[in-house]
């Protein structure tokens, strides 16, 4: 795409119809928008095929709308993640077509249904109920993009027949994300059961040596499975974003 | 597939062509192959579609002669990594019909040429000259898993117009794999330039506050791409791994 | 217990009273319930002997109760651990029937006496003062699962004496759970009095470099005394429950 | 300076004017001024050519005016750095001369314009909307330290084509302020763009694996990059004085 | 016995048959024995009942013999572990009724055969062959302390049904011994398996962010079956001896 | 004094006076009293000589008057340290006699005037204002222990001509304690200008790479100068606890 | 520099004389050189000013043979870093024209003498002797890019006069780099006597907790000298390059 | 001393024997002798009256000669510590006049009997065998030093009594160093026995998670016990000055 955009204005430059300078600065230019306190980069939805996302977290309500409406200008949908309810009616306040979901804590300005565009069906796999928010934020993200996603919830290993209940599910999904605190130890196991790409979220659910989800991610990053990946600790949004890719191929 | 034969199993018990004794017996002993040493799961090349690989490190030239001649005689080709050039010689005169690469540090037993089964290109990049054993393990696993591979070398973030050069090469893979020391930022910049899966291999290049990767792992846990996958510290091998399983989707 | 069941079941496939798919059913689906948020391993209890428990910091009141009340549906005991003081109210109102303990924050449902099934005593030693909500936390937790316990408090390592003093208590315990933060010395001096397994409990309790239980943790997992097994920091429920399985056999 | 000081008085002993205990003691204690809480060093503004510098966080109103105080009677301009909005109506009432920007954090008293000493820009160049907060501290402590600053917000590496369009700006600096959080690459991208010593500040915006600004500063201390060298995490501050120093050289 | 023994001191003195100071001298220096570099603590076998166990590694073999020498000399059967097969000739020399395993690095001096007096069986279970030292040591020091151990090997969850053929072996033991490295999820599976203890041993096999052992060692923290205690990283010997606790109750 | 007690009892058992179990209980019991949530060790005063101390964070007002109320029973004067203002209104309600200090955070019971039994005089220095908590903590208990103080403030390194007019003050100090946050340096620098033991205190005063007080203590501990041991983070009545004793030498 | 060859490029496509495509490939491969195993850039020295650089540690005499054969062939003058000693002669085979520092492990081609282009001067000032390694790379490092060094050897602040008496040359450099291991105060106490840029090198030198540099680097980072910025651990190379941009200023 | 010495000076200068000039050159050049690579602090010794100390790890042998030789020109004797076997002979060529251990790896010139100037007895007391060498470290230093020392070794916590045993020996002495590894728990323990300072050496014995001394450095930093400080691991020489300088009070 930029490739293109760039013959296209040397072209334009060998056929004069705009001079070095002018070219110079569109080069520069052309694929984002400034506002007061942000450089958008509008074009990496077409780049990658994907709405643009912001992340909520330490972000005002203001900057997010600010940034918002640049994208809706832009006539893209917009995901904004990691808004937690507290943070929700005063953005909902300044953004009166957004859906929020306090589950996933996604807020949501688009098609109320999305066309699915993923060739397979992404399983999202849980340890336990505490890692649910990170599920959820997965999940929601994956449907937004156009995705089918089945859902295991509660299948840690420490209850190893719960998971192999759910084997079939596992096997039929393109991609599997899998996600658990504490040990982690879920992905190696799931990585052990199915043939496919396993991406691995590790949470910060736990105590003590967990570590705010340090156990969990040098557990993932160790795993025997050798089909597993990893993302940062409670990262669904990330996990989601790569299943969607590894989904479209 | 596992599914499948637990389903002739039961229908074999249930024709009472074998009772519940054996049939229990065989359903848990079926997948895998017992060695003084190992248990061999010799169904996991069937199930992952990928010949069975010998984590090389830590193992003495008996222990993989043994696992290997097991594989072999499940007529698998079989591939160890990690063999450190002073290990070769001995491992070699166990397995004189074996292939051994130093760059890559990979034994390999089977065919010399390994049909193309993967559907597109894996390319893989590297930052500086000393992230190359850790590239070369996993172009080496890459080509035996049958995928074609685009090597773009020394193309680190801080002279980034040598990355931009390989930016057609980059896009048009169908997974990249990211492979880089120090302050691991490389996979951050691809991220941005291509719309397909970056695994990203964080190496133990580098001295001081690298502290053995941990500086590049942290780095690529929390890049702001979004497309980013992680495995562990050194790990061409698992990169290659996934990469070969996104590959044949 | 579960491979009674399975033998059971392909005794029924095999006289043909149930067909394999059934089978394969119901071999996936037997030992948990589902509910919306959970996974529930009813049949744990069975396993293992011992009521199910629920970790309770991290869940809502409606998630507490919905498992609870799945569990109550399957005539079992319940004992909900790590219920803060705050949320007790409302935990509560849903579970009538409860009986909780402020001091050990647990919350349980069950009869109010329960039979002593363990054939020695438990013996709980702390360190100081501050380390006794997780005494309390492993001495109720011992109580509920049928064990008489000795409690020891406050006989840290730098009052030698007052631990000596306690010596026959200590000696005549089948098993002991030591706990205690800072420098977590305790548990080594009390392997050397006693001939029976120490449990270590490293609790997070101190300030500065005691990193919230890490120097306990690793003074623990060091001790020079050999019969020292270490839980996790605050786990005073996890130590209760081994000293349980112990002190049953 | 002191150098010199020291040679008068070494002068006036010589010449009989002051006796060698009176010269002890006036060779000690010249330096600062003694207020209850502060032995404040008026001289450090002579010695460094700039004004004296109060860091807020974690003093009470009452100690920053004390001290702002004993430096407005030695006639010099005062700045305050993390003042926290919460802080500032206390500490205005106070120091009711003073100019407090919420944005940056600064409290100043001393002339509306400070002239301009600098012989260049300084550029201050960030990756995302949450690191502002640091480079309105490093642009408000550079500008009211006498430097002309030009800023660059938002131009993270994953999407590098926003950098790159402002390399101009870069190039013409004569010392680069880059702040970054998360995984902290951006300069060593921007380092290979200019050739100007860059002075990288790490924040700790981020999560999980970004560990508070850890692996930002990692990623940073480890730039492929030479001309890069770091502050601690947030010490916008920090920045600006060094990359004042350098632009009055 | 310690209290015995000072009952019958103080007995002694009642009945003058010993005066104060020497009853004061006995009563402090009973139960050990001096050699010039090691105060040796020869009760503790009669309160243990166990053999004393010397810790190989970092004693220099004159050291070892000299100890060695003290307990022979009290007629008692002497461990050493951690004699590395370097290290074992010259201990040999010194010690020549000595038998040395290489595989399990322990060196005895005492009966061929040790009469069994554990109740009931120790399973050694292991994740990989990397881990057969660890394990073999755990072995070794189980059967010379009179227990009939069942070994499992190369089970890891990567190929859960690997362990699961292995559940009645595991179902029988008594007490469990885990031994795992890089994720150490091993304890877990088996936790969730059995109803007896599990003592998990994590070990510093892996490499990269496995970190010498610590993702195994966090993993067993927090892993989330309730029977799992953990020990220090490599220590099979620790683990024996707790388990041949567990198994004389 | 222990083992004069000692010897006494076991006169009294050998003249008769006494049994043996009753001297076996007297000696285990007599240097504390038990109070329902503590073991209070009322002799550790007689043996070092100095008040009983009260360690209050982490503990209620119920359980500090319960402590208190003991010792006061045995006409010890007590110490409280840690209690923030916030806690202090609740404590002197049930501790009406009791004398409270802000900004040491001291509560204190008995005589308003302690004797001087210091040989010589203690120096608190500190390298800035944030650090004066710890160093007013650090004075109140030395003034409490009966040493006299000389406290000299805001001296840090990095305008070391403050701190070298101070030489006078600390090499006339019997010992110092040096408080500092940051990067920890003025025991260091002290340690060269003094020929007297230093004990530092590392507080966690700082941000960023200080990392609650890591940064000082590392430093503190690789100090440079012979002289100077280290006490953990924030302690300032430790150091005072130990300055005392040298002081009384 | 970069910039005026794109204009002068596009003015190119714009006169006919290259067409897009031709612009296209010459835009992007311009300014570096691909050997075997590395892209090298060339123009880093025109645009830096400086010659290029190797990083010897890591690389084998024939990679660096090969990259400085590449860089002589543009008749660059090369430098390599971290040649140590038993690598040399085998490099000096290869490259018999170089020129071998042991003490600096600098490997050098290029004219004997190098002019000076520096401004001023630049100060190193070490800690200790065993600093002397780091110094004496960045010493030689900032002679071959054209400055006039000043070294201060063994001034560490345990003995602060031996700094102070350095006070003249340390205030008459235009930048000071500052060496030390341990507990690196050094850069702080430097920063106070000298109103220019100190740059703060941490070196590995030390035990126990200094960790590598770790105490050191954490000192550096966290210093309360403001003029302080940090380079990675035993960096002198990279503390020369900085200083070297700053002395061209 | 130093101040006495300025006075001189400065009287000097005020009765013009001096003029203003040299005294600045002799007021900073007077306490230290400058050789290649080090500026010897000789006055060191008469400030703290103590030998002027070597930390010879790290040096070469024509390094530490060169210190020595200049030292012994000025009449000092020199004490040279971590003095390896292997490094021994080269160093005694150099030195003949030297006087080398093995066991405290301490290399002595000076008078072979120093006078006794400590006013009690420093008791040295280790938990294991394998804290010998630091141990020895301490005890010859401390000797060197003209202090009496009494060695207690093998105390280790596991086995209290042994320790109990030594309470005389103990609380005998004026100050007390405790050296031990793992866990670190002996000087809590020590320190409830004495009334004395106690000087805490963490050792880097023990393997896993005693991470080459962290745990017992932690363990001994939070160390129950009010009148425990620490040094470095393994600085037995560190804990032997300050322990002389406690004795000479």
């Amino acid at each position: 795409m930029e490739r293109e955009a760039l013959r296209a204005l040397l072209e334009q430059v060998r056929r004069g119809e705009i001079d070095a300078d002018a070219a110079l600065e569109r080069l520069a230019r052309l694929p984002f928008v400034d506002t007061p306190n942000a450089r958008i980069d509008t074009h990496r939805a077409l780049r990658h095929g994907l709405p643009e996302v912001i992340f909520g977290a330490g972000k005002s309500a203001d900057q997010i709308a600010e940034i918002a409406g640049a994208l809706r200008a832009a006539e893209q949908p917009v995901l904004v993640t990691r808004v937690v309810p507290e943070a929700a009616p005063a953005l909902l306040a300044l953004l009166p077509e957004a859906d929020y979901d306090a589950a996933s804590r996604l807020l949501w300005i688009g098609p109320a249904e999305v066309a699915v565009l993923g060739r397979g069906t992404i399983a999202v796999v849980t340890a336990g109920t505490a890692d649910l928010p990170v599920a959820y934020e997965a999940i929601g993200v994956a449907r937004r993009f156009g995705n089918k996603v089945e859902a295991i919830f509660d299948v840690g290993v420490a209850g190893v027949h719960r998971l192999l209940a759910a084997g079939d599910t596992l096997r039929e999904a393109r991609v599997v994300i899998a996600v658990a605190g504490m040990e982690g130890a879920l992905p190696s196991v799931v990585g052990g059961l199915v043939d496919r790409p396993v991406i691995a979220v590790p949470t910060s659910v736990g105590y003590g040596a967990s570590f705010g989800g340090i156990a969990a991610l040098l557990g993932m990053l160790t795993s025997c499975a050798s089909n597993v990946t990893v993302v940062n600790i409670d990262n669904g949004f990330g996990a989601a974003y790569v299943a969607t890719l590894i989904n479209r191929l």
